[in-house]
């Protein structure tokens, strides 16, 4: 009576699915029952050979799908609520399913995000893991992408450029520098696993004024942000927060830095705050035990968005950011 | 500045994101607005080679992916809200996107089911479409799946097993009967493109004890809800509604019944409705212009769900439903 995608489900995901919402999976839907929130939802999708490769461990796969959608919801000052799977799958492979879900319910719950539902499809083609996230925020309070005004600093979290630095080692296109394989790891591993900001959603609500997360590269997604607010942007190379790893690799030759500021897979919280908030803003970072710097400053107009060197010149990029087609 | 993902979404799908939750499609998130409803959430996705052929017209494509997630809204009992489309593409074909999203625009304006976002991703594979749709319901009114009890009656609506057919057409597997062309391609027609019975959705809230979408089969799917509800059910194959070309296909060879009943793709809703409220609900669905049909009950135990002849015999079937793996 039951079919291969019901006992796939059953062994492999009606565990993770907890939650009163996701009616233990039997159903052909999930409940998000009603409160005074809004709810942000957002959606993201992996594909094998795309945004990891086919030898990734399948427990980094699975953080990975998880947490691109986690860090789309902080950008947005949310608080996880759940989220549905959609997996797409060429064969059912015990040693690759059951060290994915084990992942996936371990994030679920460290996160506070459970399982809410989804669907399990074949396909002749790669794997394929999309995600619909959802979470909540008080009413009129979700942060958007196009409320940036002229005169407000440029703040990211965390460091950037590990995950494009890490995805170069990975792929031999890194060439020579002298760190060592622990350095390389750790990019490689911010490359595999994002760390999505989540103790920064409260202090990005209260008080960034725009808020995106950097997915795409550090100045695309910038030029995006003030595209879509109608400013544009400088950005001192010098105040960009490099990992040491990143830096050593970057004095190696100075143009990797468009490697490091148009890389995708940062996964960090890129947001504009008002001046006369920023330093309860970077206070309340501090609290939440995640660093964040100012790298620039929001200008007048819709202008293309600079990256100045030491002595205000501009670095010009051969792209800004990954772009899919 | 702007990357080839952005200018195909800015194309093809900002004219469709008119509700003012979708952010005009330039933020990473959607906005749900809280009201005192709860929302039911599903999830479908279909793969090219798999759910829709490779020549299937990208309009129907499009409309099949939406529709099949409106009828899981519908067995629910719940108003559509809204949509987030995942798109993964091997390559940015204008001949084949500009139907697709013309198509999903026009339904989504039809059933009243805004695009509120979304995820384009580049695929090495075959094309497939990723939907999480939102609907709504009043507080504590979503129809679950495993809430039938013994002695109520089993309803379905519209016709059962067309789809399959139309399939079999397609593949050259429906062998000789004595169907017209138009017959034939208004099989094909209900394989490509589910007519999603939205207007049922209300009676199904007042009057269905546990409902579900017939996707996989009608026998298998009504197994399924069975199984959830701890109960069996007998099934009255002459009071399944077959239409005219299923029938005169059907009179070709009995065992063709297997087919229609276990084929998949009906996307109409199986339901279970106490005794007392039958009546009431064939008022509701024929005031709403949905034909349904009682054909058969709910029993005690957790048997297996049988299908019975004229004569009360049981019809064997090779197996219930479609499945993936």
């Amino acid at each position: 009576m039951s079919s291969g995608e019901d006992d796939l489900i059953a062994r492999y995901f009606r565990p993770l699915a907890q939650s009163p919402g996701a009616l233990g999976l039997i159903d052909d839907a999930a409940l998000i029952e009603s409160n005074s929130d809004d709810l942000v939802v957002t959606t993201d999708a992996i594909v094998e050979g795309v945004h990891f490769l086919p030898d990734d461990p399948p427990d980094s796969v699975a953080r990975k799908a998880l947490r691109v959608n986690l860090s789309d919801l902080v950008a947005k000052g949310a608080t996880p609520a759940g989220f549905v799977l959609t997996l797409a799958l060429r064969e059912v492979r015990e040693n690759w399913l059951a060290p994915f879900a084990a992942a996936l319910g371990d994030d679920a719950t460290r996160f506070g995000c459970p399982l809410l539902g989804g669907d399990t499809v074949s396909t002749p083609g790669p794997t394929m893991i999309s995600i619909t996230a959802f979470g909540r925020v008080p009413r009129g309070t979700m942060v958007r992408r196009d409320t940036a005004r002229a005169g407000e600093c440029v703040v990211v979290s965390g460091s950037i450029g590990d995950a494009a630095l890490g995805l170069a080692i990975l792929q031999g296109r890194a060439g020579r520098w002298d760190g060592s394989a622990a350095a390389a790891d750790a990019m490689v591993e911010r490359y595999r696993v994002p760390q999505p900001r989540l103790m920064l959603a409260p202090a990005v609500r209260q008080f960034a004024s725009a808020a995106m997360d950097v997915s795409d590269g550090l100045m695309g997604d910038l030029a995006k942000l003030c595209a879509a607010s109608g400013v544009t942007a400088r950005v001192e190379a010098e105040a960009i927060p490099f990992s040491p790893p990143a830096r050593a690799w970057l004095s190696g030759d100075p143009e990797r830095i468009a490697t490091l500021v148009a890389g995708g897979d940062d996964y960090e919280v890129l947001c504009t705050v008002p001046e006369n908030q920023l330093s309860a803003f970077i206070a309340a970072a501090t609290l939440a035990e995640v660093p964040v710097s100012t790298i620039g400053r929001i200008g007048a107009g819709t202008g293309t968005v600079q990256l100045l060197d030491g002595n205000g010149r501009e670095i010009v990029l051969p792209r800004l950011s990954f772009s899919h087609f």
